[in-house]
Formats: structure tokens, sequence, C-alpha cells
């Protein structure tokens, strides 16, 4: 699996998902296709998915959000008959590298967030009409939704076959779903998880499996009956007018750089890093939301965040030897603050809201991001406002302190804004603030004194901002030798140590999910019972079943 | 390592820790014998630990809350030159098998567990005295205690470099406890864990790693100082008497059965499984708290938490083989409730709150056991109050209904007490039943009308406290069948599901160093990096470091 992931696509090469609009319904199926696998070596069949189904449902998703405002419920359906979803596919993972593995659930699994969340954040509600079978990954892509429907056709059933089947977890966020989504008692979800054939019809619904069954003769007419009623209570507008995301402005060089319009990714294969450029804006901000809609999708705003995500995602799956991430940027502070500054002030502005809330996924994408990440902060920087998010979301930081000879750039400055207060919070529902302060509350309060002002080294410093300043003396070596140190570490280490230090504070049902459940599952996918040639993975479909070790750990 | 693991010792067979009294104070020395370690392969050089020091620990622990009612204070020092605590000895981990790790780590923070609670609920705090090197387990340590204290000398430092040095983390509770219970800022904690040599004097006090830093010639007058304040808080009585934990009554059989005085544990290792069975008391409970300190170590309460305590831990470490526990009670409900009423009717006795905090730490500790757990909830049993917290606590429970032919003991019955509604609450700090019912919570007060009435099956069941009912025609097929399947399962996809399952709702400290650090933990144990013959836990001490795979995952 060497061949480059692309997480950019269109309507128009769509092979898995199919969509049509009805007005405020959205009407989306899932119809693989068996021959359309990302990879050689299987075939997708009974709806199930690999990642490259996962990307298209992702760009659906998204252009769902920016280019439909008057989608106010989506109805997830199959294409097929008689299944649903039969869930990622088994000879794609029997056949994947464990990097892969890891990091398609973790993207599986913010695709779900995404939707997740839509229906509180945007109006936009996801119902899950279930007509056949429904197996793991399937029912984790319910368990997403707002609202699961289940016909009682007498053997549609939903299911997490995984540990009983395949000795692997229901791991894209399937286990924790069940219990502190659909709070299912724990005894019966332990029975749930334990039968292959899953649990259909009245005694899914007292199980909180899923939230309502129909009889199947009235099953699509009580469906249009949800979704008109959902669609009813929604507060998106009847009659905005939606922003195409049109394609990115990027090109990849040979050397596996890439040069988007806004961000500038620079790869040091040698030294296991990759430099991460954000440029401000160039232009003054829209004048109001009209002249920003009118920029669409260029508006710097939506441009960097889209930008941003992609290299992130890209550098996720196809630079498995970058282990360090420089975080730079470059600009007038100014003008990042005024461009977030109009959004801000027309927060209930359907699209304003669409674009922080981008924002907010793609910094949550940074903290999930399994590579180190330190920002440099270094003269001609603007990193305020949405920007210092990247520099409170980095393992650390390192700030240019005081005149450096030869650079006659604008100082370093970090500059806070109302945002970095509350409208980009993290996983565990804290601001990166709050987080990084959690031992001095009253700290964060404090720093509110400070919004606008452009804080230079020695007070970004003294107020627990930076991690470290250096002066012109110290600056490149510090620098440097940090970087070096850092690349020789092992890699394992470092991701398990950043999943740990990077959550302090409360947990959430997301934050559970990337942490406890992904770690477990990140373990089974190393045993011999699952990925090992007598496990169960490789055994799948022949007949046999895994041998296993019986030994408990 | 397969010789027999003994969670039994007394004072006059320690090794490795010294105690002296004084009054309130407790003065503990860990000085480690080099020559006495568990297995053959290795010195505990420099004060580092394997499982038999951390046993002494435990031990030492338990009877300073059993046996010193006088205590109000433990000032835990080194009573080494030029080293507090080395931490985890390398060579014993490089050594040791997978499981044995893991087991290793989870019963070392449980201990760290038990005086970390104790100065909050039984007034007996715990000040760390750093003086000389403090680093990885010993600075965990360190953490788990209510105060620490360092020297400052010059040399003397905190350091937790598992990361750089070995690939590994700081997995015995090290990375939570620095964020979240010493709330460290996550940039520092990021620096604090990349670099061998730790953190010294005032830094370490800036940084929040330590609470007090005293120059050297004053430290130790200064810790006697602090442990006269903390014990002049304390509400621990001044004259009472202890209860001296007398050794237990316990014979291990050929098979590896084992019979204590109130529990007994039947080994069956064709079919992967042991069967526990808690005897209820058979006297009348003691008229009152002198009557109860005058039985001692016999009385029920305590005498079948310690049986039951030691069952787990000899099943955890000594038979890996066995996937499944079966829990069953046998004798009179109303006996138990009366045993378990006298305590709770006199919760602010310093004897009765020791012994209830006991039963939520053993209750905590089956929790935390990574075996599948069924509750088997026969006629004849005992499930009241105290013993009915282990159905709860079971991944599933299977109930008898209706009278069974031949079978004339009392109808199976569960009955709940006060104590099921806040005395033995689960590391998420809820109790059991709130966990269970996380989705109807109302569901929970209304259960309170039930404390005191025995329910048969058909009630138990419609109130959702077990899992299945069976009458004489199914019970002994569907039990049969139950057993047989989970033993057939991977025993890794059991534990990863039953680890996710049994935690439903909030997290504390607690559950994340369980939950998500353990997982990270257990994870990084298997990779190469770590654990391969060119790792770093195996190249140790060599000179060379290991030789890592650069990829990230």
């Amino acid at each position: 699996m060497t061949k480059v992931i692309d997480f950019q696509t269109d309507p128009s090469r769509y092979r898995h998902w199919k969509i049509s609009y009805d007005g405020p319904v959205a009407n989306l199926f899932m119809d693989v296709d068996e021959n359309g696998g990302l990879f050689e070596g299987y075939q997708l069949k009974l709806n199930s998915y690999d990642l490259g189904v996962d990307i298209e449902l992702a760009d659906i998703v998204q252009r769902m959000r920016f280019e439909h405002p008057e989608v106010k419920v989506v109805v997830m359906r199959s294409g097929k008959e008689k299944v649903f979803c039969a869930g990622a596919n088994i000879r794609m993972l029997g056949g994947a590298a464990h990097a892969h593995k890891v990091n398609f659930c973790k993207f599986t699994n913010e695709t779900r967030n995404t939707f997740e969340t839509c229906g509180a954040e945007s109006g936009q509600t996801y119902i899950a009409a279930i007509k056949g079978a429904c197996a793991g990954g399937g029912y984790e892509l319910a368990l997403a939704c707002d609202y699961i429907m289940l016909t009682d056709d007498g053997t549609t059933s939903v299911a997490l076959p995984e540990v009983p089947l395949l000795a692997v977890l229901p791991g894209t966020g399937g286990l924790t779903r069940v219990t502190d989504k659909r709070k299912v008692r724990r005894d019966l979800a332990d029975v749930f998880c334990s039968i292959e054939e899953g649990v259909k019809g009245r005694r899914a619904k007292d199980w909180r499996l899923v939230d309502e069954v129909v009889p199947n003769s009235k099953f699509d007419a009580v469906v249009q009956d949800r979704a008109r009623e959902f669609a009813a209570k929604s507060k998106r507008p009847d009659d905005a007018q939606g922003v195409q995301l049109t394609p990115l402005d990027r090109s990849i060089a040979a050397d596996g750089s890439i040069t988007y319009s806004a961000v500038e990714v620079v790869i040091d294969r040698d030294a296991r890093r990759a430099t991460i450029t954000i440029s401000g804006p160039q232009t003054d901000a829209p004048a109001d939301m009209a002249a920003f809609q009118a920029e669409g999708a260029q508006a710097w705003m939506l441009r960097a965040a889209r930008e941003f995500d992609d290299a992130l995602l890209h550098l996720r799956l196809n630079e498995d030897q970058i282990g360090l991430l420089i975080l730079k940027t470059q600009g007038a502070p100014e003008k990042v603050i005024a461009h977030e500054a109009l959004l801000l002030a027309n927060a209930d502005h359907w699209l304003a809201n669409e674009v922080l809330l981008y924002w907010k996924r793609v910094l949550k994408r940074l903290d999930m991001t399994s590579r180190s990440l330190a920002a440099v902060i270094e003269h001609g920087s603007c990193f305020a406002g949405v920007l210092a998010e990247i520099t409170f979301a980095a393992d650390r930081s390192y700030m240019m302190e005081g005149a450096f000879e030869g650079d006659n750039r604008p100082l370093a400055t970090i500059t806070l804004t109302e945002a970095n207060f509350g409208r980009y919070p993290m996983g565990n529902d804290l601001t990166r603030l709050q987080t990084r302060f959690l031992g001095t509350p009253d700290h964060v309060t404090a720093l509110r004194d400070q919004i606008g002002t452009p804080l230079e080294a020695e007070d970004a410093s003294d107020l627990g901002l930076v991690t470290f300043a250096y002066d012109d003396v110290d600056w490149e070596d510090e620098v440097r030798i940090f970087m070096e140190e850092r690349a020789s570490f092992s890699p394992d280490a470092m991701t398990a140590m950043e999943a740990n230090l990077r959550f302090a504070g409360p947990e959430t049902m997301e934050t559970r999910i990337f942490g406890r459940l992904t770690a477990w599952q990140n373990w089974v996918f190393q045993r011999p019972n699952a990925v090992g040639k007598d496990g169960a993975l490789q055994r799948y479909g022949t007949g046999v079943r895994g041998d296993y070790n019986m030994q408990r750990v």
C-alpha cells in the first residue's frame, strides 16, 4: 500500500454513494462499488468499506454543510437489497499494515464525529434508516447518526460481531457509543458484542440499540415522517445560497513537498520532519458576509482551513516516516484578526458558523495527529486568534526573542482574540487555554485582559503562552537540537506519550473513543490472535476460526 | 517466571522496606535488597523495584490502615544514599513476559491508589521526602503521595526518563498524575518527559512537579515540621487499638484450587475457568464495634474481603490461562445484611470505615481484573448488599428462576441495601447501579424502594438487576453454552472489550490511568522498538541505544 492517498474528491468522481436532494431532505444511499477499492486484493462486497469509501463520505458531509444550506435532514440508507452495511472490509484490514489500520480507523471516526455534531451545531440532523444487515462498522455508522430507525422485517438486525468473529474490537467508536451515547446497559452491551448474529426488532429498541422499530410495510413512510419532523425543528435557513467547494490549488513536488495557495509543506525525509507554514491573508477582510460569500471558497478563513486540513491528512497517511511537524505562520497578525473578526461578529450567520466550526474540526484533527507538534514562532509570523490556537495545540513552542541580526521582519508576537476563549474547543470540551492552565484556571480569566495585544516573547513567556523563548545567540542551536533529539526517539513512545499529555482534564465521548478505545484497538491490532498468520483476521472467510493463544494478559 | 507469586507477607519477612513508628508519624524507608528479587536474572540496584518490593509496600499500607490507627502521617524516604528510587527494574521488565509486565503495572498502580486515597478517606497523609535521584517509577511513587518535598542539594531531581531512555511510557500512572493530579502545563510536561536527567530545585516547584523545595541543610527539620502539621489536621483517633491482620487461613491444592475460610476457588484448567464461591457469615453479626474489634481479622466482613482480594490477585498473576471467573455466593442473605449493617451504622468509627473502604478497593480490584466475570446466582446464595455488588461488577449474570427439581435450598434472591447506593463507588466515582443504569437514572432512585426486599428472579429481571433468568428446564444448558462460548473467544479481544464496556460514564484520574494510559502502555509493550531484540528495553545498560523503526503509526 504505497500509492498516494488523495483526500480530495468531488461528486463527479463518487463511486460508492448516491445522493438525491428533496428540498430540506437529502437522501443518501450507500451503494459501494465492489470493484472500487482503494487498493488491489479485495472486493468491497456487501456494502463493506475501505478508506476510499470513507473519503467520499467525508466529502459528502462537508459539501452538505457548505454547498447545501437548505438541507436540514440527511437520511442515510443502503442502495443495496438485504444489506445496510457490513462494516469495514475484512480482507482490506487483513492485508493492511498496522499504521494504515490505525489511521483508517482514526479518519473514519473523525468523519463520524463530523456528522454526529451536525444536528446540534448546524441544524442538519442525520437519520439512519436501516433495512438489511447492519454489522460492525455499518452499525458504527448508524451509531453516529442522531436517530436510528430499524425495519421490523424478521431479518434486519444490528450487530457488532467483531469480537466473536474477528478477535478485534468495534473500534471506530462502536463500544464507546454503545455505552456512552446510547447508554446501553453494560451487561446487555456485553451480550450484544458477543453474538455474531446481532439483535433485531423490538429487542433492539428495548436494549436502546435503536430509537424506533417500524413494521416493514410502513417503514419508508415513517422514515419520511420523521425526516419532515426533524426538518421542521431545524434553524437552518430556508433560502440561503451555498458556497461551492472548488478544487484546491495544490501541487506536490517530487520530494513530497506540497504547495497550496495559503499553506506550504516542506518535507525533509532525512530529518524525518515536515514544516507546515500557513500564510495569513494578503488582502483586507471582506466587508460583510455578503462579500465573504462572494469570495466563497477563496475567502482566506475557508481556504486556509481546507488546505491545512488536507495537508494534515496527506501527511498522516502518505508520510509515515515523518515524526515531527514544525508549525509556522507568516503574514500580518492584524489581517488574521480582521478576517476572523468578521466571522465572530456574524456567528449566527449560517456560513460564518460553518467556517468557524470547520476550524474547530481542523484544530481537533491537529490535536489527534500522532506526530510530534512544535510551533516555531518566528519574526514575521502571524500567530493571532485562530492561528494562535496552533501554538496551544503543539506539544511545545519556540519563540524568537528580540531583534535578530539581518532579520528586519516585524518581531514575533502572539495575539489572543475572543475566539481563543471558547470558539475552538478541544475534544475534551475545554479550550486549549483551559487545558493548558488546568492548574491555574484564574490565569485563563486574567488572560482576557490581553485580548488584542501583540505579545512579544518576554511577555508571552511570562504569561505561560510559549514553552521557550530564545534570542539571536541561542535560537538556532536550541531549535536544531530539539528537532534532532525529537526525531531520534522511538515513534511509538512519542505517539503514546503525546496521546496522554495532550488531553488533560475532563473526558468526553470523543476523547474516550480516541484515547481509551483506540488505544485498546491499537493493542489488539498487534496481537497474534487477531493479525497473526493463524489469527482471526487472516482466517476470516476460510471457515476456520482463528487459532488463539488463550493466555489472558 | 512460573513460580507461584504469593501476595501474603508480614513485617517479619520484609526485605525491602523499614518502618519506624514515632507516635502519629510513621517513617517509611525504601531500602531495597539488591539480591531480594522475586525472580532470578536481575539485581535490584539503586532502589529499583519488582513486584516483590511492591507486594511488601501493599502489605505495609494495608497494615498501616488497620494495625496502626494512631498513624496520621507516613513519611516516605529512601534508606539509601544518593538515590530515592530508580523505578521499576529494567532488567526485570526486559525479561518479563507481556502478561507479567501488564499485571505488575496494574498491581503497582492499585497500591499507589490505595495510599493516594488514604489522606482523604482515613486521615493518613503520605509525604514523599525526596533526597537523591527519583526517577521513573520512583517519581510515580512520589506522585501518588499527598505532598512531595524535594531537597535542594544541587543534584537531587525528579525525572520520568522512560520515553527517551526506554521507549516505553511512565505507565504506572505517571503521565496521568502529571497532567491531571499535579496539573503540570502540558508543554512543560512534554519537556519533562523527554529529558533523561529530570528537573531539580526551584524549577521542579515552578513546574508544579513538587510541592516544596527545601535547602538541604534544613530538609530533615522541615520534613518533620510538615509531618507534624499534617498530623494535627487528621481526624484519625489518638488512642484507638489496631486490628492485627493475622495470616490468612488458606490452602492450595495440587490442581490449583484454593480453600480459604470464607472463599473457595475451584480451578478447571481444561475449561479455562475458575469458580469463586464466597460463603456468607455463619454466625450472627457482632453486637457492636467493640465486639467487632474483639473478633478482629476473624470478623466476617474483614475476613471475607481479605480472602477474596487474595484470590483475585492470585488468579491474575498465577493462572493466566483462566479466562472466565464464575462468581458465586452461598449462605443466608439476612446474615450478610446484618454484618454489613453494623459497619454502616458505625461508619464514623475508624475501623468500620476502614473495612468498608477495603471492600470498596476489593470490588474495584474485581472491576479491574481482566478476566470475563459472570455472576451465577443460584438457590441458596446470598447476593445481598456488599455481595450484590459482585453481580453488578460482573460482565453479565445468570439467575435461577423458580423451584428446581431436587433442590430444596432457599430460592435465589438479590437484596439491595443502602450500601449499594454509594458505599462502594467504582473508579469512575459512580455506583455500580448508576453505571448500569446510565440511560435511566430515575430507575436508580426508584430502586431505593426495594432496599431490604429479597428479589427473586422474575422481579430482579424486571428491575434490570440481572441479565438472564432461567428455570429448571433451561438453566443448565444456557449456563454451560455461555461458559463454553466465552472460553473460546480470543482473550485479547475480551480483555479490550471488557475494559471499554465496564466503565461507562464519567472518567476520573483513576479510570484514565487504567483505561487510557494502561492501554497505550500495553500497546507500547508489544512494539519492537521497546521489546524487540534490538529494542530499548533489551539494550538498556549496553551503552547502545535501541534500534528503532521510525514509522509513525
